[in-house]
């Protein structure tokens, strides 16, 4: 295996084979990351997980264990990605060994690119379709199936998922009695953080008082 | 690894790394089970399972493939857990590591226990919110996500996971084709092995006269 | 570990029991394929898959990271399986070494076969019940839990799983707009290979025309 910047451990029944993983980073038993990536500084990357050449992940991400991030996922910095969580980068996927599905793999246009923005948490067992982005300090529920883009600083549940709150930048929902984030303009106030957030037609955005305290 | 009991049977390929798993259990090739975790006699646990520091095991459990098992979890005797089932213990997770987080991981008040009890059995790929309660012998489908306590002897379905039918200690449904347990009083009897429950407001539970049986 | 036939490639961190694995087969990292097991020629088995005895694959098969494929399931030429699929092989499973259970679990009346037919999909998370069979090259959306036989050249989503449009052999959906196949008589072509295709109320066939030309 690679040798590794100083202050990164690797388990040593893990399998690394970059030597691009960033320090303060952790890398359990059993995981595998792949030639060529590059895994942020301080990120903790569970058992069981396999992260694909072509994937990228940033600083503070945690990996709890058994993710498999495929070529065309980026992860940005502070990215929770909970147990066993399912990303794609084909939507209408056939098996490369299929003679009749030879042509479609012939290059790499079949793939579709996933973006989990900034600070934003993906619940245990839910699935991110190809192709969609994950908005900055949004929440996607356990189990739940995301077949579009989520908007930023939005909670979101369910097969298809479907808007259920704001969420804060600390994780906590804005609004737990609203079953809807389309609501008229208003200000929320986290009850756990006192952060505070303004919603309008264009969806949540920090205030900007708070943009400055930040 | 540390010594363990006798006829406890580790795959050279597993990392057992506590010395409290009891007689009879097998623990299987790429599984690992954390320092301080007791797992109760007799069991099973597959290939690719992880047990974390907290977590509990009693006895005669099966942990098919896949399994992860968080601190605040507990399975009590005799429970099924399917391939891949997604235990959680965070109701609003973030990364640790993500700065506007960190006041909520300062402590560990943000866990949610999750307690499985006996004999219950969790399908393949089930989701179980942090801080429910399965109650005892009921089953939770394949590709279930249980938002909310689950009571005795209930087989629950869909997402979110809602009552099917009653189900007997066996397994089997004790009532095909009622879509909801919440009917009159009434003696429901197991098919396959001739268990007998009363089913009234409050629930469904054994017969007096099978109690004594049993 | 058994030898293995001329240009079947396995990681040194897999465990292969069988020798029946065909030419041109790769076996990832942490993969454990068990005793008696025949994979076919040219398929891919990813990291931290498990081929339980008894289970059958074809040859082509893209088995992707992550899948556990039980006794009882049967994958035909062609087949993917998308990243962490679930199969299942018991309706109403208890763990067998629950006392209650030990009955149901004395033979093995319980197991119910599982049959993906040539060339389909199965999406990533995509839950399969017992005993269903998804037919040629029909295709499962990631997250879908398939609770009844799904007909040949049919894309199925949801949970449960419900007919969305027909698809190509290619993989391409064949009407893009249209909620339900069960439409009236039609010919259909696909845009992407050329494919042609005729529905009527016995389902979606390829055309004679095409099947000469195959």
């Amino acid at each position: 295996m690679p040798n590794q910047a100083e202050g990164v451990f690797i388990h040593d029944k893990a399998i690394v084979e970059t030597d691009r993983v960033g320090a303060g980073t952790r890398v359990w038993a059993f995981a595998h990351i792949m030639p060529d990536v590059t895994v942020g500084t301080n990120c903790n990357v569970g058992d069981h997980c396999f992260i694909e050449t072509g994937a990228r992940i940033g600083k503070n991400v945690t990996l709890k264990n058994g993710n498999m991030v495929w070529a065309g996922v980026t992860l940005e910095d502070g990215v929770f990605v909970g147990p066993h969580v399912f990303f794609t980068n084909d939507l209408y996927p056939r098996s490369p060994r299929l003679p009749q599905a030879a042509d479609r793999y012939r290059n790499q246009d079949w793939m579709r690119p996933t973006v989990i923005r900034q600070g934003a948490s993906l619940g245990a067992g839910s699935v991110i379709l190809a192709g969609v982005t994950v908005g900055d300090y949004s929440m996607v529920a356990a189990g739940a199936v995301v077949t579009r883009d989520v908007p930023p600083y939005t909670l979101v549940v369910g097969n298809p998922a479907r808007a259920r709150s704001a969420v804060c930048e600390c994780g906590q929902p804005l609004e737990k009695n609203k079953k809807n984030v389309k609501g008229r303009a208003a200000v929320l106030t986290c009850a756990a953080c006192g952060r505070r957030f303004t919603r309008n037609k264009k969806g949540v955005r920090p205030s900007a008082s708070k943009a400055r305290r930040g």
